[in-house]
C-alpha cells in the first residue's frame, strides 16, 4: 500500500516577525480607510514568523514579471536540491529509485517545467514521468498526494516524488490595496518541500483513500488575476468561513469507507487561515489540540501554499507519529475552492515486517500494541 | 482496460492561409536579414491553413498579457462545453459519469483552472477530481492521456476527460524577432479538443503500456520566456532533429512488452512540424503514408500543441479505424525535450461483446476477424 514517507521542509533564510508586518502595513498604508480592520485581520491570523526568499526591503519592490520569474527560477535551483534529497534519504530511496516526480507551485511559472532540470540535475531516470502542477495553490499539495496515491495503486511497485515549491512573497503586488490584499500581504510565507510517496514499503502514513471535492460556485472567493504585473491574489472575505461547507465534505469522504471523520487519530489540515481551523474543530466536536501541527505551521512559517500539509506532517513526525495503525487525514484546501483529502494509517518504523503490513491490510493495529510516543490527537 | 474514445476537434473560425502568412512575414519583416530562411522554413513546414480566435488584424495586435488571459478564458468558456459535450456522446457518457478532468492548456493561465468553471457550469459531480497542467506544452495532450490510464488502471471503473485548449494565436508576440519566432509565428495555430478515456467499455484505443521520456539536457530547446508582455515561445534550431534521440526511446519503451515500434498498425503523432515526421519514418523505415493524420493536422490546422494527437486521433476515427486488435502509437512531443508515448489496441465498435473483450486482454484479434475499413498503416 502506498505510503506517504517524512517529508523535508526548508525555509529560506529571511524572517519577518508580526510586529514587522504590523508596522509596515502602519507605515505603508497610512492614511489607507480600512487600515485598523486589516491590522486586525493579521493579527488574527496568529502569525508570527515568516520567511522569505529576500530582504524585506527587496521583497517589497516590484522589479516586474519577467524579473520575479528568473529569480523563482534560480532559487528553485540553489535550494530545492537539498530539500530532495533529505526527503529521498527519509524514503530510503535515491533518485533513480523515483518513478514520477510531482512538482506543484503556484508561484512562479516554467516551461519546460522544473521537473525537466530536476531530472538533468540530480540524477533522476530520463523515463521519470513528469506532472507539474501551478493551477491548483494551496489545494496542490493534497492533489499531489492523492495523484500519487493513485499512482501507486496502479503499479504498487514504484515510488514518486512531490516537491512543493512556494516562494509566495515573489507575489507581493504593491499596487494591490484591497483589505484582502492586505491581508494576505501578512499572511503567507515562503518554503519548499519534498516527500516521497513510497509504492512498498516505507514507514508514515499509509495511504487507502483520496477523494476531491468542489465547493460549487465558489469561483471567485480565492483566484488569481492574471496581469502584466503578473499574478494577482485575490481573497474574498466569505474564505474563511469555508468550512461550513468542507467539514461535511470531508465527513462525506470519510462515510463510505467506514471512517468517523471526528474520530481520527491525527489531522493534517491545509492551515489557510486561523479560522480554517477553529471551524473545522467546532464542525466535528474536536478539541484545538488537535490541529496543533497544522497551528504551529501557520504560526511560525505563514500560510506556506501547498507545502502547509507536508510541514505539518513533519512535525507529526517529529512528534514520533501516532501509535501504529492510527487513522489520520491529510487535506489541502485552495481555489475552486477545492479540497483534496486523504485518509490513511499510521505505519510506525518497527512495525513494518509483513505481518504488519497485513494487519494494516485489514484494518489498525490493536491500540495495545507497542506504542511511540504516543501523542496524537484523539488516540 | 482503459480505452481512449473518439475526441471531438473544433477551430475557431477565422482562417490564415499559408500564402497570406507568407505575404504577411514579407511585410511585416521586409528589412530582416534572415527573411528569406524564415519563409523557407515557413513554407517547407506544409502547413495550409490555421485557425485563429480573431480576425488577423486583431491577432497582430498585443492588448498586454492581461487582455489576453481574459480573452483566452471568455473565448475558452464560450467554446469548450460545445466541444465536450461531443466527446461525451462519443464515449457514450454524460458529465456525472466523469471522475477526474485533465485539462491541458499552455496558452492561457486561470487561478481556478478552468476545470472548477467546468464542474460548476455543466453538470459534472462536485468529486470530479481536477488535475491542470500547463507547463507540459504540446507533450501535454500525450501526458494527458497517459495519466487517464494511469488513473484508470487504479480505478479500473473510473473515466476520464480530458480537455486541451490551445489559443496558440495569443501568445504571438511582435517584437520576437528571432528566426525561431518568425517559423513558430507560421506554424502554430488554435483548436481546442476533447476525450474520453472510459476505464472499461467504449471503443478505439484500449491503453495497454504508457512511458514517459525526457531527452537529456535539451531544456533549452524548445521554452518559454515569461515577461511582463506574457509568455514567449523559443524555438531552437536543434528541435527538428530531435527524433534522432526520440526514435530509440519510443523502440526502448515497445521493447519490453514485446512490440516492435518499426511494425505497427497506426501511429499518431505529434507534428510539431515536418521533419518530425519525416525522421521518425525514416528511423523506423515506415513509409509516408503512416503518418497521414498527424500529416493532415499539420497541413490543415498547423501544430495545434497539445490538441495534435486527439486531432490525429480523430482523423483514424473518421477512418474507420483499423482491424479490430490493430496495434498502435500515440506519442505527444514538447518541452523537455519530452515524449509522452503510448501503446495500445484498436477496440473496433462491433467487437465489444465480453468475447472480444477477452480477445483484446489475450492479444490481438487474428486477422481474419470481419474488417472494418481497413485502411490501417501497415495492416
Amino acid at each position: 500500500m502506498p505510503t506517504l514517507c517524512r517529508p523535508h521542509v526548508a525555509v529560506p533564510e529571511h524572517v519577518v516577525t508580526a510586529e514587522e508586518t504590523l508596522d509596515l502595513a502602519r507605515t505603508l498604508h497610512a492614511g489607507h480607510p480600512q487600515l485598523e480592520l486589516a491590522l486586525r485581520l493579521i493579527a488574527n491570523t496568529g502569525v508570527r514568523t515568516r520567511h522569505t526568499l529576500q530582504s524585506l526591503e527587496a521583497t517589497l519592490k516590484h522589479p516586474g514579471f519577467e524579473e520575479r520569474n528568473l529569480l523563482y527560477e534560480k532559487e528553485a535551483k540553489v535550494r530545492l536540491p537539498q530539500v530532495i534529497e533529505t526527503a529521498l534519504g527519509h524514503a530510503e530511496l535515491t533518485a533513480p529509485d523515483i518513478d514520477m516526480i510531482i512538482y506543484v507551485s503556484c508561484t512562479g511559472f516554467m516551461m519546460p517545467s522544473m521537473t525537466a532540470w530536476l531530472i538533468n540535475s540530480m540524477g533522476f531516470r530520463p523515463e521519470t514521468r513528469q506532472l507539474p502542477i501551478s493551477q491548483l495553490g494551496c489545494a496542490a499539495g493534497g492533489a499531489a498526494v492523492n495523484r500519487a496515491h493513485d499512482f501507486c495503486t496502479a503499479y504498487p511497485q514504484r515510488n514518486v516524488l512531490i516537491v512543493a515549491c512556494e516562494f509566495c512573497s515573489l507575489l507581493y503586488q504593491p499596487t494591490d490595496l484591497g483589505v484582502g490584499s492586505l491581508l494576505s500581504n501578512g499572511l503567507f510565507g515562503d518554503a519548499m518541500a519534498a516527500v516521497v510517496v513510497r509504492g512498498q514499503g516505507g514507514h508514515g502514513m499509509r495511504l487507502e483513500h483520496n477523494a476531491s471535492h468542489l465547493v460549487p460556485d465558489t469561483e471567485e472567493w480565492i483566484s488569481y488575476a492574471v496581469r502584466d504585473t503578473g499574478f494577482h491574489f485575490q481573497l474574498d472575505k466569505r474564505v474563511p468561513a469555508t468550512m461550513g461547507v468542507l467539514a461535511p465534505a470531508m465527513r462525506s469522504m470519510a462515510a463510505p469507507h467506514g471512517w468517523d471523520i471526528a474520530n481520527l487519530d491525527f489531522y493534517l489540515v491545509h492551515a489557510g487561515g486561523p479560522r480554517i481551523l477553529d471551524d473545522l474543530g467546532r464542525h466535528l466536536d474536536l478539541p484545538a489540540q488537535t490541529f496543533r501541527h497544522s497551528r504551529s505551521t501557520l504560526t511560525e512559517r505563514g500560510n506556506i501554499a501547498s507545502a502547509v500539509i507536508f510541514d505539518a506532517l513533519d512535525r507529526l513526525f517529529a512528534e514520533g507519529g501516532t501509535p501504529h495503525g492510527g487513522q489520520g487525514l491529510i487535506a489541502g484546501f485552495g481555489p475552486g475552492i477545492t479540497a483534496e483529502m486523504a485518509l490513511g494509517r499510521w505505519a510506525a518504523p518497527h512495525q513494518l515486517g509483513s505481518a504488519a503490513a497485513e494487519a494494516l491490510a485489514s484494518g489498525p493495529a490493536p491500540r495495545t500494541c507497542p506504542p511511540l510516543t504516543v501523542v496524537g490527537g484523539r488516540a
